[in-house]
């Protein structure tokens, strides 16, 4: 059997080990697209200190392109594409990526944060199979060396599109499953997406976004107020909001998530960005679930006041990064300024 | 006439400027406690760069002290005691200030921010007479330069104390605004000291926090969204806390704030605090509302969160000027751990 195609975009934390899985597994040829660290993943490559695989000292995958469309004319077309990199929409849109290498049988798998992630890519492309995986793995990219301190565990479902026949969308996950799957990682199939990506926003929608404000760590959270002032309640609102989702999450899960990092100074994904001065992924964390909020008649005031200021602070990033310039005098409002992406 | 004592508390932007006028008006002697600037202060004194007197190359209070303690002994007893450094209880508590320099006619005169200042000093000393003053000035203390760009404007009012004959408490209120009144400065007397802070509060409490929780100055909060999403829904919640306690603001006060500052980058003073890494008002600009809040049973929502999240700030900040340590290992709730300061 020749091995599968497989597209995977981002060769961060996650999408290094993911892509090192899925070619140790033997049944896929990956071909990375890699931006920011494409010459250090083609002259030096990666090294892997990973709790799963041991060190790896120079980790490459088959192929290391700079552009999807790169990719897809050298060697598409793919079986799937992957995307593993950060989930910031309101910078950085799938759609544009996905346009440029799908076809009718493309397997689109989005292991990223955040909630309802796949209705944007089923609004455009209505028939696709698109797969949802949650990955619970600590690996980060330091220069050109990943850190895998967790091991990796991924769940992975079906967002059924309603039109395609469900057999045929299981039968396409099913089939990436099995390419993902090694003797180390922990890879099973989820029949309901849907609870593991609420389950997984008890966390990142309130402590990610409260440590993300405040410049601390969970620890420190915790011992400066934060985590009973601000976590618990925005907590208690993620319940609510889910519940209303048609999934109901046992209260204890709160308590679960709030000793989750238990014995360490832990910074979460989205202070780690803040730290950095990058985007953060508070569009797919925090506002989908206040759509769905707003759409069901939940009231979630901490939730919209977090969301609320990680917009602000996400537009001060545009600014850092230059995606905009403002003028020298501030504008009135009668001035009826509007600000230009470059 | 022999001259005034007045003891004063703090030379920022705010406190310089009012030593200035009240020698200036040439009718008190002002000691001034100054702790990190006393060296410069004492060999190089500061220079005033004013709208209301122009520029002043060197300018020293009559007497300059380290302390309270020093202040007393080398020069008291004191009339008047002004505190016009920042306002922050959780850190630096006023009343063991007041207790050292403290007698039965004294006028203790608070030229700082916030709402409900009076009411911790009145507690521990129930017949003084507390003297209320809201300063709109725009004064900032860099290096050993002031620069006060808007114009001096005081409001000064009696926080009546309940026990001595008011009028006796209005007399030495009207002396202090004599003392303080020169051409150049407009002060007058409060009718309505609560009326007047909580008018500021609408700005403090909303425009102020968020854009220190954002790190932008008003300008971009308001172009990335938070005027809107943040600011506004605040302002309602201040309106509706200070009309529980009998303050009625029009609603355009709103607008009125919102646009204070139009045509300006302008940084916010709590922004400013944050920026330089100092302790914010937040305790009494945002807690104190939130405690006549609760006990009036008005819902405030996002000030609640503002308050939290700057709760957390504090804290971070009192470890990053080293009042507290933490141990290398995170402690777990079951070691109850306590902070302990130094």
């Amino acid at each position: 059997m020749s091995k599968a195609k497989v597209l995977l975009v981002g060769m961060g934390g996650v999408g290094s080990i993911a892509a090192y899985s899925l070619e140790k597994a033997g049944k896929s040829e990956v071909t990375a697209v890699v931006r920011s660290d494409y010459d250090t993943l083609i002259k030096e490559g990666f090294e892997l200190q990973s709790c799963d695989f041991g060190k790896v000292d120079v980790f490459r995958p088959t192929n290391v392109c700079k552009s999807v469309d790169e990719a897809v004319s050298k060697h598409g077309p793919f079986d799937f594409v992957v995307f593993t990199m950060k989930n910031t929409p309101d910078v950085q849109p799938l759609n544009p990526f996905i346009e440029k290498c799908y076809h009718d049988d493309l397997g689109i798998v989005l292991l990223q944060n955040g909630y309802g992630i796949h209705k944007a890519v089923l609004q455009k492309f209505p028939s696709a199979y698109v797969i949802s995986g949650v990955s619970m793995i600590s690996s980060t990219l330091y220069g050109r060396t990943v850190k895998q301190v967790g091991p990796e565990s991924v769940k992975i479902g079906v967002c059924d599109n309603g039109k395609t026949d469900y057999g045929k969308q299981e039968k396409k996950c099913k089939e990436f499953i099995e390419l993902y799957s090694t003797d180390k990682n922990d890879v099973t199939f989820d029949e309901n997406v849907n609870y593991t990506r609420w389950r997984k926003l008890v966390y990142n929608a309130t402590i990610n976004s409260s440590c993300a404000l405040t410049n601390v760590d969970i620890g420190r959270l915790e011992l400066f107020g934060g985590v009973d002032s601000i976590v618990r309640p925005a907590m208690a609102e993620v319940l609510a909001i889910a519940k209303s989702d048609g999934v109901e999450l046992p209260e204890s899960i709160m308590e679960f998530m709030i000793r989750s990092d238990d014995g360490e100074w832990y910074a979460p994904s989205m202070l780690v960005d803040i730290r950095k001065g990058n985007y953060t992924e508070y569009q797919v964390i925090l506002g989908n679930a206040l759509d769905v909020a707003k759409e069901n008649g939940i009231a979630a005031p901490v939730l919209t006041v977090l969301y609320n200021l990680l917009h602000v602070i996400q537009w001060r990033t545009m600014e850092e990064k230059h995606r905009f310039t403002l003028p020298e005098k501030r504008p009135l409002p009668q001035d009826n300024f509007k600000i230009e992406f470059k």
